[in-house]
């Protein structure tokens, strides 16, 4: 299989988000000139990642966005549906139940924990939150595929545990802590500061007189 | 000057967190092994991420945590303070306004706002939230060098243009929608959905039986 650059990988939600805004405007064609400025990219990087989906194009009209929606969908493994829990209803957690575009991924939330007795009982974008301690009690009949981590840091390797034990296999994981899982789990972290050093790098460059463009 | 390689940059966080922590635990050195065990990394990869700090290591061991420290504050330009203004304080804004490791980086967050009459005048992790509409008086005296956008997909080109005309070049984007800046302003995107596009690509392959590791 082919091993996938994670920035091309990184940037088809934001295809995605604005090919779903295209198709409800009724567009039916796209080119990749189209979105590379929209992206403020150059339009040979959109070329080399809609290549990857592996979606020939046409080369008067570009592409069929309904085509390419799914072409991108199947290129990420978004084409069936996966189920998932998330553990901590904090700020961040709340954020990412708030992510409406989920669904167009067919990532389904299924399930949301906390210890906090004020947030247990309540519900948070349409989600009823659930006591921690009734985690293995409440996922025994059908266990999610992915375990999303949004609980601080000091709590996050417990949850792991606690989600591996179950039997999930994948963990997002956005706390800020690196995870010890058995081999054969796989854990992406997510470190929302790193976009904040990206900046920072840009601003050197910046401020040093050089070009600095989205993409670098 | 050196274009610095974007995963490296957004390693930079987790180390630093690991490096406070050890710091302290009154830990006095640590070694490339001791860190690449930690990220589940290749030991080659802390090393080199550290070469590009450009401190100098010693060859029984390793680093001074204080300087690898202030090595990577520098590197990443952490090393001096930088003010940022906050606007739209939904789950993801109160989550970074909640984001302890931001005052190690001396990135400093000065004002908050929002267009909500609920959350103008609360305070929301020690910050006041203002009213958008007064942003422009508010920052007429001391522009933040940076600006953070946690608005809607909606929102969010009407508040760059704010932004911008106020004279801040730096945005940090976290709206699902790609900005149109004049040329020099430099936007960061987060796409929080793009790393899960890379976890489900480590699944299609873990899947497919290969052997996935972290740093994928």
């Amino acid at each position: 299989m082919k091993i996938q650059n994670s920035p091309t990988l990184r940037r088809m939600p934001t295809y995605l988000h604005r090919l779903f805004k295209l198709r409800l405007a009724g567009q039916e064609w796209v080119s990749c000139a189209e979105l590379a400025e929209y992206m403020g990219i150059p339009h040979i990087m959109v070329r080399k990642d809609i290549a990857m989906t592996g979606l020939p194009g046409n080369k008067r009209f570009g592409f069929k966005v309904n085509d390419l929606i799914n072409a991108i969908l199947k290129f990420v493994g978004w084409d069936h549906a996966t189920s998932a829990t998330l553990v901590g209803v904090g700020s961040l957690g709340s954020a990412l139940l708030g992510f409406t575009d989920f669904q167009a991924y067919n990532f389904r939330i299924e399930s949301v924990f906390d210890s906090d007795p004020d947030k247990i009982g309540r519900e948070v974008h349409g989600f009823e939150v659930y006591d921690i301690a009734e985690i293995r009690e409440r996922l025994k009949l059908a266990c999610p595929k992915v375990g999303i981590i949004c609980v601080s840091s000091i709590g996050a390797q417990g949850v792991a545990d606690v989600l591996v034990s179950l039997g999930i296999k994948y963990i997002w994981n956005f706390a800020n802590v690196c995870l010890k899982v058995p081999e054969g789990v796989i854990v992406q972290r997510e470190v929302i500061a790193g976009g904040l050093a990206v900046l920072f790098a840009k601003m050197r460059r910046a401020e040093a007189g050089e070009t600095v463009t989205e993409t670098d």
